[in-house]
Order: C-alpha cells, then structure tokens, then sequence
C-alpha cells in the first residue's frame, strides 16, 4: 500500500524538470605524463618455479553466482587443467578440470591459457583454490557470494579503461585498500596492449600478472572495449577480440548468449547486464534479440538492482568521444527506461562523470524533441574510465557543463557501489589522491523499482 | 572555370529551405495477399540431367570491373570447379579453377556450392561462359563493363526485398522486360527462407533457380539484409549470415575489407560502396575502419558517381521499420555529406520512397538541432524494398508525410538509375502494374561532385 503510492509519486516526479546544478569539480589534479610500468616492474613479476601458474583471475561462472571460472596462465608447457578446490570444513579437496588453449597473434605465441568452471559451490563461503603442479603449485582464495535474494547486501568496485601505467598501480592499491568490494565490474579497456608495436601481446601477459592481486581473489566481471578489438588486419590479424576472448572467459551461454561480449549474471540483489558497443546492436543483431529476450527476464522481486555495464558512455559531456555512444543509445535507451535500469556503467572516456536521471527517448525525427530530459524511470549514467592507463586523462569537457551531467572531474579513481537492501544503494567514488575513506562524489541510489523517488545528489544540493 | 561557378552555386543553395510539396502517391494499388510460389512452380524448374549445375549467378569479381564470379551449384556430387569462357573472337576456351563446399543448417544439407573468379577480362566485350560436365553442361553469357572513366554511360537495375511470391516474380519480368538495365545493384533481403520452418534452406535454393534467368546474365552486387542473417540458436545455427556467406560471395579483399558484408566497386562511372546494416558498425569496428578509410580513396574525376548501398534505410516515412535506420545514421551520415554521396539505396520497407537531398548532422545532443534539413551536399535517399515478397506491402505511412520525403508510393516494382555521363544521370522507378516504359517517379540527379545544383524532380513541382 505504501508502495503504490510511491510510484505514484515516482511518476509525477517524472515529469519534473532538470535542475540546473551539476558540478564540474574544481579540484586540479597535478598534470604528470602518465606512462606504462616497465616490464622488469614488480608488479610484473612471474611466479618463481619453472612452468608456475601466472596471470590467475577469477569471474562468475554461472547465471546466480555458485560457479567460478578459474583462469591462469602456464607459459612454457600445458601442465595441469586441474583446480583444486576446498572450504575451510572440508576433509578434502575437490578438483575441476578445465581445458587449455593457445593462441597466436602475428608474431606472438600465448603461454597455455587455462579456463576451468567450479560448479555447484556452497553460497556465501570461503573457498581455497590451487592451480599448477608440485612445487609450482600456487593457492588461492575467494569467497562466493550470498544466495540471490533481494535484500542481501553486496559491495561492488567500479574500476575501467586500466592500462598498466604507475597510475593503473595506484587505482588498483587504492580499490585493494577499501576492504568493503566484494567484486569489480570491470567496464572495459584492459590492458592497453594495443599501444604497442604489433599490439605486443606481451603487454596482455604483463596486465594478466598486475591484476592477479586482485582478481584472483575476488571476480572481475569482465566487459569488452576497444582496446580489447585487436583488429590489425595490416598484420593479418583480422579475427576482432582475438586475445582479450582467448584470455577472458564470461559465462555468456549461461544466459541465453551465444558471444561471451554480451550476458548476464544474478549476484546477491543485482541483476548485472554486460553489453558490447562495439559488436552488432541493430534490431534483429544477435545482441539484439538477446537483449529483447533478456530485459522482461529480470525479476525486480528477486534481484531489486538492475545494472548495466558498457564500454561506450551514452551520456559523456567531455570533448573525448563525444557522441560515440549515440548509435548505441538510440538503438536501446527506450528498453532503458521501461524496464527502469538503476545504472549504468560504462568507460572509456579517461575521465569521472556521474549524469542526472535523464532520458532522451522522445525524438521521432520530425517533432524536434531531442533534449534530454529529467526522468526517473531512467538510469543514472556513469562513466567511470578513469582508470589510470597510458593515454593519459581527458581534461577537456564541453561547455557549458550539460543539465544532464551532475559531476564531472578529470582525476583517476575507482567507484564502490554499495547495495544496503531492495531499497538503498550507496555509491562513492574515490578519486586517487585521496585517502581511501574519501569520497570525492557520493548519492543514494533509490531503487527504480522498490523505491523510485528522486534521490537527493551531492550535485542538487 | 565554369567549375567554380557551379560549386560555389551549389553552396549557396545549400542553405535553401526545403520547399514542401512531398507527394504520396494516389495510385492505389489492389490489395492481394502475397504469396510464394509453390515448390513445383516452372520458375524453380531444376535444369535436366544428372548433376547438373543450377542457381548460376555472377557478381563483379575485383574493385575494377575486369573479374566477373561466377556461382553455381551442383545437387548431387561436386562435379567440376571449372569455367570455360571466351568471346566471340577467341579461337579457343579459357578456363578458370574455382573451389567448391556445402554448409549443413540445422537439418538440411547444401548442394555442392561452386564460386570461380574470372579475372583480367576485356573491357566491355560479351563473354559466353559454360559450367558443369559433359551432357548438362549449361551455356550462359554477360557483357564486361567498359573501362571505368567519368563519362562512361552506364545503367544500374534496382532491386531489394524480392522473396519468390508470384510478385517477385513480376518485379523480376518487369526489370527483365526493360532493355537498359546492364547490372542489378541489390539492395538485401533475398530469399525469405527464413519465413519457413528452420529457415529451410531448400528455399535458398529455389530463390537461387528463380533468379538465374537474370542473375546469370548479368551481376547482380549483394547486399545483405536480415533475411540473410539465419541466426536460429534455439536449434543450434549460431553463426549468422551462414547460407548467405556460402552461398553469394562478393570481392570484398579487392577494396581491403575484411568481410563480404561491406567493400566497394568500381563500375564505369560509379563508386558502389556497399554496407552491412546488421554487423557492428560503432567507431573502432573492422566496418567502421574500412568505411573511413574507403570514403577518402574515391576519386570523383574517375568516377563522378559515388553510390551506396545499405539494407536499412536511414530515411523512411512509412510506418513499419521507422527509425531502425537510426543506429548507423548518427554514425556516417556525417561522412555521406562530407563526401557528397550522390545516392543512398536501401530495402528494408517493402514500399518505394525517395527523399528529398536532406541532412541532419547538426545534432550534438545538447542544441535541440535534430531535424531533417535541405543540404545539396548529401545524398538523396531511396527506398526501393518493394521487390515483392510474400511479406507484402507496407501501405502505412506516417502523416503528414514529412517534408524530408519527396515522393512516396506503396507498390511492387523497380528502378533504374542510368548514368549519362559525369554530370546527369536519369532514374525512374517503374510499378510493376505498368508497361515497363512507364516511369511511376522519375527524376535526373545532378552530380554532386561535378554539377551540385539542386534537381527539379517531379515531385517539387
Ligand atoms: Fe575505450
Ligand atoms: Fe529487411
């Protein structure tokens, strides 16, 4: 009863008009050429023992989070596709098997790249994993997320557009040293390989064992950019996403996908959706139908949060790929907004920016109305590629700043959101040159569906 | 010297306002419901004698106009890959070497499937040519094109979304019966077989006989429409544009693309560029990479007319499709103007449509510029989906009709674009109710390279 009248509320707040307030932060972050880690980086470094397991990282593994898939690297012979794994109440271990693959690209060849599914694992628990043999074995840990439920509190990191610069180190420190992120929703851009010569896949090898710290202990859920393309048909390399597929597995067949670039994963209270700007999206596409079939399959009752990961922004106000998300935007922002996505996530704009809720849904080509507009069946949008890699930031916007930018700021950082229940969200984002407990921007996000009132923003104050 | 003059006229009726007088026409035509036509039908006869080859059709081999493939199938065992060639003056018979395969989908399983490159022919020379073996090999015949040059008169046949309907068969009949057409420039969307049971490709092979009458005779140059796409995961046929791609090859490599769903041609005076609404087409795509470097390596003083083709039209005032064309306008409209495309066809609608010389670029999400405006830079954009598939007609149309739409008409038929020289070119489109000399909208195009004043076509009067 209460509810209905809520959304209720939440319609007539529908109507309102933007406020004029976003922010362009004034904060200046000192300009310093931003530059690739050397290769003899620690950071860098391979495991010792001839044959170890290297580049280990983790993501979800099935539709509802009781699967993992293991992957790692072995660089100079096949070795073992074995996973053992185990909880601290287990008399013994269990093992998976995977497969093992490689690739070439030019004139590189891939060490053995490992892909292993743990399968039916018990909800919410801490679990062991080892790969490799004898005394190369090297062991892990992660812990597997809260049965799928509405009101199960979850903590995500929001990291994008890395690279493996001294700036990508400090990103990365600085997420690791929040202890609260259970899981990053990586938004694409990973390794930044591309940059060199041939797109020395090498550069893939070195962003496999950076990240390790990280993703071998929790999932990163991985979506694809354009640095993940590698489409150098100059070279004969005409296969798109040959590397970033060889080496990044996504449990695509485990929602109805037929391409690891687009799928979806249930964890905890959310409902996450990864798409790929930068495959086919028009109407009768494969992505397409996907998402037609998908978006009417998220039960709001059971997974409340609804969120959307691509690498592309649709709403972006820097001078740095601007408007390359419209012929995404225009294809799919109605389906956005009838089926009230809370966020969206995206990249690859070097930069921070957090929209209003806005739509821009009402353009028919002849009536002129093509203005985004204040709406709170839409998304907020995110871009969050601010991740630190070799190119540097984009520190130039559009101005005036947009009504539909509430934030903007060109400093590196990450971004937590933070799911309390069915009906709060806490969202902070962490610019590098803070202390970890320093959110440079902040807001509640109101649940679209359980509880769809107009958040009160830092920027709208 | 009289050059100039006219570019800088041509700049100055850029900023003309469109005149309103878009006319939709008030030829009614009877509605009969559409049909294909049965499997027994005359028209999918397959040719006598054991083995012998069927669905022959060429396409432009190279970018240049001096290599013709010739396509066959053989039904029963894989025969010869060979072509026999000569003209009327060769004391003996050329021989070419294709290669031949077969796709299974779902439960069918392909004939034998022939492509063989003819390469280095004459210039503008009738070539007889022969496939298959023995007592059913089958004589057939084309003219090669003249050497490309500004000046070359040369006409193009129209044709999309033609299906195998008794309709089809009409449009096929009309365009035969006219005397000019010297290639067929299609616009996608062939067979419908995907409107049977698991898209049963028996009828990709009966399209194929249908067609051979003309399509053996002269090239037809593909476009790939949805109806290509037999995407069908649900019974495990993943890949799309499976039969398509086995089936109609196009000499993409000569123009650098990577894939037979876009490249380009030279034939006389006109630059085909052929694009693919169903791939990814997003900035740093394999389709975007080659678009923007292939628009720049089109030489106008060699040849005058750039031509595009696309299956999904970008502007269409009916009500089926509306704005699907969206997505990849707001991506390369920009570069159609900047290099003066002189004409856009599309399919798709199954009606005919032929717009004003419109743009809408302005756009940069904030400006409320979003309407369609008179540009004499951009090209004119023609609907030609009116092939006749068992589909039927859209006969809804958006009203009032808008003023970016020039003439509008739901009938079956076809059209013709016959290139003078480099700066006139006459196009009719001709209803299949009509004699083939009856022209239902015509208009001349003026070259936007060489003559870029605005036209006076039928429907401004
Ligand atoms: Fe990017
Ligand atoms: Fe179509």
């Amino acid at each position: 009863m209460g509810l209905t009248v809520l959304l209720v509320f939440g319609l007539i707040l529908n109507a309102a008009m933007l406020c004029n307030g976003g922010v362009t932060s004034l904060f200046v972050r000192k300009v310093e050429p931003t530059k690739d880690m050397p290769l003899d980086s620690d950071v860098f470094r391979v495991p010792p023992g001839y044959n170890a397991p290297q580049q280990v990282h983790i993501t979800q593994g099935d539709h509802d989070g009781k699967g993992v898939i293991v992957s790692w690297v072995t660089p100079s012979e096949p070795g073992s596709n074995t996973v053992l794994y185990w909880t601290a109440n287990d008399k013994h271990k269990y093992h998976a098997e995977g497969h093992v693959r490689k690739y070439k690209f030019y004139n590189y060849t891939s060490g053995f790249i490992h892909h292993c599914t743990l399968r039916n694992l018990k909800i919410d628990t801490q679990y062991y994993y080892e790969v490799g043999i004898k005394h190369t074995m090297r062991q892990f840990s992660f812990r597997t997320p809260p049965k799928v439920g509405p009101d199960v509190p979850y903590t995500f990191g929001l990291i994008g557009d890395l690279g493996q610069s001294f700036d990508s180190n400090r990103t990365l420190a600085h997420y690791e040293s929040n202890p609260n992120g259970q899981t990053v929703l990586y938004v694409g851009d990973l390794s930044y390989a591309d940059n060199y010569p041939f797109h020395d896949n090498v550069r893939w090898d070195t962003w496999g064992r950076f990240t390790e710290r990280s993703a071998a202990y929790q999932p990163w859920i991985w979506t694809a950019g354009n640095h993940e393309i590698d489409f150098v048909p100059e070279i004969g390399e005409k296969v798109p996403f040959k590397p970033y597929r060889n080496r990044y597995h996504t449990p695509y067949r485990a929602s109805g996908s037929t391409s690891s670039l687009w799928y979806s994963i249930k964890r905890a209270s959310a409902y996450i959706i990864v798409l790929s700007s930068y495959s086919a999206y028009g109407k009768y596409t494969p992505q397409y139908r996907w998402l037609e079939a998908e978006l009417p399959k998220v039960d709001r009752k059971e997974t409340p949060w609804l969120i959307v990961l691509m690498h592309s922004p649709w709403y972006n106000s820097y001078n740095y790929h601007y408007m390359e998300g419209e012929t995404m935007r225009v294809m799919y922002e109605p389906w956005f907004v009838q089926y009230k996505v809370d966020v969206v996530f995206a990249g690859h704009v070097h930069a921070y920016e957090r929209s209003e809720r806005i739509s821009n849904i009402a353009y028919n080509v002849v009536n002129g109305q093509c203005t985004p507009i204040s709406d709170q069946s839409a998304p907020v949008y995110i871009t969050i590629g601010d991740g630190g890699n070799l190119e540097g930031l984009a520190t130039n916007m559009t101005e005036p700043q947009p009504k539909y930018s509430a934030y903007r700021e060109a400093s590196f950082g990450h971004a937590i959101f933070e799911i309390k229940n069915r009906t709060h969200a806490y969202y902070t984002w962490h610019r590098n040159q803070d202390g970890e407990a320093v959110a440079a921007d902040s807001t509640w996000f109101y649940n679209r569906f359980w509880y769809p009132l107009e958040e009160p923003t830092s920027a709208m104050k």
